[in-house]
């Protein structure tokens, strides 16, 4: 089992009442991090821990934390999380038990001094976690690559590699932004089925119901990272949108895979939930079905098929211009585990440097499109409307078989588990923009 | 035409003798720019221009430079050209007017003083000469499309969408090294026609002869780059050897395209040869056979139809590890020309950001393997042996199918032109290292 400390206990409560508050995203067992700036100040950004309905400003409230955690939170004066996360799996800890201590209803003699270094969410703006050097994307739900391609190739849904390898390509880092950065719809060729391509701006546009993973620790070029040792590169999760434009992928994407269909926006959630956070919520790696091949020796060891798993809920939520005027709640589109996908974290990151292929402190992973077996668990609309012949009625009387103009979509998640706090993700949102 | 000046009259000379050599690639009318360090002392890199045998250590001879180009010198004193790269065409150039006055033998008054700052080639160790944000490889030759669409797909080499869009993936930056290093020969899943795949290392080892571009000037997320503008974003060229694991590759490709076939190494040569030092050798883009259709509009304007293209001669060479002991001269593979590739660069540029995908400073583009119509005018072992069924005999009595561990491929390229000065790319090397 993942380790457990006092950290995870679930009787554990803040001085900061709206850590207290059974909603929260952010309760004490939590402590995700991001990088914030006060509102007003956005060049000076520094690394944070969401608590509640605040961001504490770790390396300005360092004197206040244990000796073993004020190294830690020096690094977290940094404008990306870069350097806290080459410190590595013992600093991230100290930290961890050091903010823990720090904002504990036992602490509360501590109250004063840290609250001068609270900052409330209302007051702060979020920006990348990390400098992102690589992106790669996933595909490591069977239910989706089932789904996909069942609608590009009738025929062949599934094809014969996928259960033997996690299925990735490498996406583009320079447009990865962070929630609540809008975009514009892009242009691409869109080949209708009787004539010429034409240059438009995209008629599918789409969303996929993703989590990232940032990678920790730079490996060496030519040396693969065994998949025993995975969980010490492994960081933290947020939520990841990978935006996807059907059409333009429908016509460029043979032979070498999407390209311009997906780089023109991919949208994070500002908040990393610490594999530390996650312990609680390990589970076993997906079951596979009788018939299906066993992973190859560098895709398995056996504390990776108990627990390599993680059991975060994800949900997709529409909310459209004419939902938002007339104050309707966004309209959830589906929901899901990613304890259902095919293939682990661990056995991503593995696959992914089995060739020697070098990692980078930052590295964004993309865990491909959470998707399940039910209609309601489909984590796209491309699947939810069979490519848009079977549109979504929504509670505004409007429908939609893809997205429209002033369409927001926002991905929430969390972990719950008896005995343990239910901890959350915080929001992963933007709106389309018409094309420019 | 491009703008011709002085500093392309054939005519001119050197002080330095070796940069009137005949043979030379650094003539004074090239004057390229890469990253060095004077052997020994590899953490004080800054950028330097190649001619004859020698480097000049731009930012310290910046006193001796006219006004315009001293700003420009004082950039490269970076360990990177991206400053170099950011600061714009006018910069560029005031620098290579600068350098060419300087190095004039018109004016051999300076030699004493430069001198000072030049390094001889034989004691400069060179590096990458960017940091490369993101790297992108197109699929620009129609002739290497439709040979390797014929090894795959021997129905259907050449898809519908090839002469519509030049075709592109995203490609891994951690894994891009300069010429000099070698590499390790990847291990990947090998998928037998009759059997299951195995992680073993790869026994179809190619490589891909290629040219790469660098961008320089990022471009604002949502906002296309008018193909009329590509050229102020196009910093000059260089080598490119895009390495493949052919039996990776075939396994792994469907549906998301080449992953760990390529990302564990790419190798590019340390001398970016401007587009200012390319003036002289533009082509028209290539000529459509009739049929064909047209380009849409954001991927066509005049000037690049009539001087679009690149006439970059490329040569790929192989020397084996018992050929080296001989003392056997590298084994010439293939030549061909960049002109005869169907898309041009500012194609390729313009349709990367025609979705709005924003491009950034230091970005590589890679061509795509530059193969011709003819046997020896392929790129690549995978034309050139068909799949390694038809082996290449050897000057040492050795054939290759693929490449075999100690094995070293060499990349030449060089402009030439009546009228004009020989210029070239220096060398692109790298030498194949067993499995670890």
């Amino acid at each position: 089992m993942a380790a457990l400390d006092e950290t995870h206990d679930p009787n554990l409560r803040s001085w900061l009442d709206s850590a207290n508050a059974p909603d929260t995203d952010f309760p004490i067992q939590n402590l995700p991090l991001g990088v914030f700036s006060r509102t007003g100040y956005e060049q000076h950004r520094r690394c944070g821990v969401a608590i509640g309905n605040c961001v504490l400003d770790v390396s300005a409230a360092k004197h206040l934390l244990s000796h073993e955690a004020r190294e830690a939170a020096e690094a977290c004066a940094a404008p990306t999380l870069n350097p806290f996360m080459q410190m590595g799996p013992a600093a991230w800890r100290a930290l961890r038990t050091g903010v823990s201590q720090l904002m504990a209803a036992e602490n509360a003699a501590h109250q004063e001094s840290v609250t001068r270094h609270l900052v409330a969410t209302a007051n702060a703006t979020m920006h990348l976690p990390a400098h992102i050097p690589n992106y790669t994307d996933f595909y490591s739900s069977v239910f989706h690559a089932t789904n996909v391609g069942r609608i590009f190739r009738p025929d062949n849904p599934l094809l014969p590699n996928y259960k033997w390898l996690p299925i990735a390509y490498h996406g583009r880092a320079s447009s990865i932004r962070v929630s609540g950065q809008d975009f514009h719809r892009p242009k691409g060729q869109l080949k209708p089925a009787d004539g010429p391509p034409a240059y438009a701006p995209s008629r599918s546009l789409d969303y996929e119901l993703e989590l990232g993973f940032y990678i920790a620790g730079d490996s060496t070029l030519g040396e693969p990272v065994p998949i025993a040792r995975a969980g010490e590169h492994i960081f933290g999760f947020s939520l990841l949108n990978d935006w996807s434009a059907r059409d333009v992928q429908a016509w460029e994407y043979q032979p070498l895979g999407p390209f311009l269909a997906k780089n023109f926006a991919t949208t994070v959630s500002p908040w990393i939930v610490t594999m530390d956070a996650l312990a609680p919520y390990r589970a076993p790696a997906f079951r596979r079905p009788k018939g299906d091949p066993m992973p190859l020796s560098y895709l398995t060891v056996p504390a990776d098929q108990e627990e390599g798993g993680l059991d975060i809920q994800v949900e997709a939520y529409l909310l459209t211009r004419v939902m938002g005027e007339r104050n309707l709640a966004p309209h959830r589109l589906s929901h899901g585990s990613f304890a259902g996908n095919y293939w682990t974290p661990a056995q991503m990151l593995a696959h992914h440097s089995s060739n020697g292929c070098n990692l980078e402190t930052g590295d964004l992973i993309g865990t491909g499109t959470i998707s399940g077996p039910e209609k309601d668990s489909c984590g796209s609309l491309l699947e939810l409307t069979a490519r848009g012949t079977e549109p979504i009625a929504l509670p505004s009387g409007e429908t939609r078989g893809f997205l429209e103009d002033g369409d927001t979509v926002i991905f929430r998640g969390h972990c719950a588990r008896d005995g343990f706090a239910r901890i959350g993700f915080g929001e992963c949102r933007a709106t389309v923009l018409p094309a420019l």
